[in-house]
């Protein structure tokens, strides 16, 4: 599919994030005013709620856009959301009839500030990256023991923390918890000193269910996807986490790009998942391609510094799909909502470049990278501006994701001194 | 503190569980009409709904109930909590002046159905009863390596899934999952076969919190508690939970009873948290009797047999107290809701006939339970109801919690089956 023309013209660039191809959802404001849906399209932004009220938008007899997240639109499911795209193709191709009625609709992003894009309802992270999974395993267990018995029959995942997640671009604070070191006689409390990132994609449920669902169904339940970065305190963690998982080393912040990119436009740069070590059961067989060929980066840039690229990868080096992590989610009978997030795992590749997060980038801190400036990293230090960035590269356009960024402030004064 | 007497005839005897020193509040309908906010009396529900309406309640200019939940009062802090509480104490005891007016808004309780007292924010649950964790230690790491090393320094908690929590009378539908046995080669897709209850308490968050919070904010934090039953795949959760911990074993549903019992009405019945073998860290400090002095008890009915008592316990014999879970689950800068649901964790005394879990009671299956009537259990059958029960009993007077109950419903045919 080529490159589908616009008269915002600077979506027509081959390497702009959000051409029409692309029409990703988010929420904004501008001026301090009140947050309300929109839809990026090259440099603009098109107002969902004016457009609803202008009557240039109608998808029904109720107005959809009155609320700022977009939970309620994503609950109505596919036949919905295939008219928006649609209605929004036809107002903002190239020669559009209503070019003219949809030009005051248009805010520049530059003046937006951009919000959490839908609310939250439950928020799960999952460990079906193989390669991120092999490089944790072989640092905490040996090689030989690298992945757990589990791990190729289904995707491991944990509930994560639904008020922690917030949106690129906000501050996040060094967390204290309580730690115990391999040289502590006795657990301390302190400020995390490994401080970290996980390079992930959020999958967001739009279609609710409340039985099990299959690998085909929970594709079809998906509405779209987001850049996450799973802030992850890997002291604190090594902690608690057993026997009962991560908690709150886990808690403290997880950041998502702020535009949903929907599985419509995505839809192109499907692949399918790694040939299977092991077959995988019939609720968890593979039905088609279900991960999407995304080219993912993450840099860091210290303060005043320079930002600079620490890794790439691809969301085609996941072992389980987002559908088979919602489907396997449905297996017990849990009620899934619209606005679930399901992290994907860090997503590494084969190469130390590949990596996503740094405890794998330096070994557990035992092969600190080294930055241009010659200072050297194993974990986040204050300061630190830590970004992700997505793009699927296609036909002459680009379906870009936005940045997931994030500035690591330093801890509080010990909340708990006397 | 003695009973204090009410109009409401019924409320005064000594073992009613809701006198007027109780006052707990749920959410109520009548004849299949629309749900409403209520505080049970004896046998009768107030209308709260109908109360503000008619005038004969009223906190502020605003109207508290005209949702269906008490997370919009739970979130406006404790001298709202203690001005209604003031207030329906006044309109409800013996010799009112009101009587005549309130008189017409109460409801029998036999003609109502009662919801979620609640929406679940979201849903932690700990792992906080030493009796309960050294029993399953013992059964799974042999008794020298029961307790993990972290379990004395901080209050074990997992996120669990908001989205299954039930109000007591929820029929509980047995779950399929992937499990492997020690005689399985390989992994199966089965029905559960060791299905499990969980006896717990839950307390629920009023107010909200975004920076860490002492063991003492976290007090005076907590609003209320309920009975909770956090069903338990025993099967599944064997092969999932490691590394990262229990996930679809405990999301087909969790139970709670349908009444917040206030902390105020819990006031007297305040006990100390065990002395400590080992001295807790500032932020976990103990400052003040937060356990309550709660019997509680777990009963089975088999499908068209008797009930009968598996086990009694108190909620004096956890190790860490709710304001304890509650501060710990704020140290990462994790935020917090109006209507985050925290589990106890199971609770056990340090008897066989005290365990609040099968898996204690029958010892992973080792040593069944004999029913009265010759039957045996190991773990839950079709058809089985489980019921748990709690009371605090004062000087003439008892705070009992409703039931939580639950029958279990055969799995459904396999999902997946081609």
């Amino acid at each position: 599919m080529p490159l589908k023309k616009s008269w915002v013209t600077s979506a027509n660039d081959a390497h702009h994030p959000f051409p029409l191809n692309n029409l990703p959802y988010g929420v904004f404001s501008t001026g301090g005013g009140r947050a309300r849906c929109g839809v990026a399209i090259g440099d603009m932004i098109l107002d969902l709620q004016a457009a609803e009220e202008a009557g240039v938008v109608r998808l029904g007899t109720e107005p959809f856009f009155e609320m700022p997240f977009w939970n309620e639109f994503m609950e109505e499911g596919p036949a919905v959301w295939a008219a928006l795209r649609d209605r929004l193709t036809t107002l903002l191709q190239d020669g559009a009839q209503d070019q003219k009625k949809v030009e005051p609709l248009l805010v520049p992003t530059k003046d937006a500030e951009l919000h959490m894009p839908f609310m939250v309802s439950e928020y799960t992270d999952f460990y079906a990256g193989r390669h991120h999974a092999t490089n944790v395993g072989t640092m905490f267990r040996g090689a030989e023991n690298a992945l757990p018995p589990n791990w190729l029959h289904i995707p491991i995942g944990y509930n994560g923390r639904a008020s922690s997640v917030v949106v690129s671009g906000t501050e996040v604070r060094r967390p204290w918890g309580q730690v115990r070191g391999p040289d502590d006689e006795t657990p301390r409390w302190a400020p995390c000193t490994r401080f970290d990132i996980e390079l992930e994609m959020g999958a967001i449920v739009g279609t609710p269910s409340e039985r099990p669902i299959t690998v085909q169904e929970a594709d079809d339940h998906i509405f779209g996807y987001v850049l996450l970065n799973d802030w992850s305190a890997r002291d604190i963690q090594a902690w608690e986490y057993q026997p009962l998982g991560p908690f709150q080393s886990k808690a403290t912040a997880t950041s998502i790009s702020p535009w949903i990119v929907t599985k419509a436009a995505l839809e192109p740069f499907r692949c399918s998942t790694p040939a299977r070590e092991v077959e995988l059961l019939d609720h968890l067989e593979d039905c088609g391609p279900m991960l999407y060929d995304i080219d993912l980066s993450v840099s860091l840039r210290p303060d005043g510094g320079a930002e600079e690229t620490l890794a790439r990868t691809n969301y085609r080096e996941m072992y389980y799909s987002a559908a088979q992590q919602l489907a396997h989610h449905t297996t017990s009978g849990c009620p899934m909502n619209a606005g679930d997030l399901l992290g994907s795992g860090t997503i590494s590749g084969p190469n130390k470049n590949e990596r996503g997060s740094l405890l794998e980038l330096s070994w557990g801190g035992k092969d600190p990278i080294t930055l241009a400036s010659g200072a050297t990293r194993s974990f986040i230090e204050d300061g630190d501006t830590l970004t992700l960035t997505g793009a699927a590269r296609g036909d002459g356009y680009t379906i870009g994701f936005g940045e997931c960024t994030g500035k690591v402030t330093p801890a509080l004064a010990d909340p708990y001194a006397r």
